[in-house]
């Protein structure tokens, strides 16, 4: 099982990495034998927001072999929602993939299509841009209607448990959600 | 004003880089004027338990020149606690600077003396060895006690946010906070 985190430079930093440690978890804790978490640019290294650089480890084209995948917010989706070399890469099918995206994100898959007059939400500014793109803006922390959509950076959870129960059931995303969640 | 992050090889990836980005919000939300991050390790770079490499920006000594500092978490933290070239790094002194941990890291704070009668958190798991090196071990997300420590993954943003609010008031903490918290 392939899961993809699409990122591009200046992507936001918490919204690739609070993912990607969730994510990981399925393999590190042995709860699935064939999981993958693949690192999707067409360049070798992205550099986030914050400063840090990250290698990729899949072309954007991975994204179609990806049973679950997260599009990665961050300035530069402005820039690719009109880059159709970008967007030419993605021929995604959310009724046999589990497709996600945070913030900004969501604008990406507005162009690709996939949020025509369905339910999603991103941060407050982007609303408009969603809506000119065919999506049903919703003010919420998390939305699902086909595909998911999370707003604001610490939501980002929400999307990487519904990734894994969507693909390996709802005991193991509680077996990664109890080894984060704050103690109480 | 520094604000050190220390790691090591296997830390837990989100352990590190939540606090990473609420830290560095300060900065790239123009909130402070000479703000700045920095990585300690003494080795060039750093694997996350997931698998991504960080590069350090300064030597573990640095922490003793940092307003803020934070201690990661990760498997290494058992045997880093009976590590004197390790431990002899840190001259600490938390009535100027303000110190955290996550996880287990607070046993590293433990271990240079610095929970000695005072209350503090880590993994249940953990709660034995924090209360043999002379803390009193509580079962909380977040505690303070003259030093910070938080308990499970997902509470690394009460440890970012605290260490802003010290350094930098309430205002300052509270309009990263907002910059990142799920959409009501």
């Amino acid at each position: 099982m392939n899961v993809g985190l699409v990122i591009f430079d200046q992507f936001t930093d918490i919204d690739f990495f609070l993912p990607w440690d969730l994510l990981n978890r399925v393999r590190l804790l042995g709860l699935s034998k064939d999981w993958k978490v693949e690192i999707l640019a067409d360049q070798k290294n992205c550099l986030s927001a914050a400063g840090l650089e990250v290698k990729s480890t899949k072309p954007y084209s991975f994204a179609n072999e990806c049973q679950g995948l997260l599009f990665c917010s961050g300035q530069k989706t402005r820039a690719l929602l009109k880059d159709q070399i970008f967007l030419s890469n993605f021929k995604l099918d959310p009724s046999v993939q589990a497709i996600a995206a945070i913030d900004s994100g969501a604008l990406i898959l507005a162009a690709l299509g996939l949020l025509k007059n369905r339910k999603a939400t991103t941060y407050p500014s982007a609303f408009e841009t969603l809506k000119e793109l065919g999506a049903e803006p919703m003010r919420a922390a998390f939305v699902e209607d086909t595909v998911a959509t999370a707003a604001q950076c610490l939501s980002g959870d929400k999307l990487a448990l519904w990734i894994i129960e969507r693909l390996c059931g709802q005991s193991v995303a509680e077996r990664v959600f109890n080894s984060v969640k704050p103690l109480v």
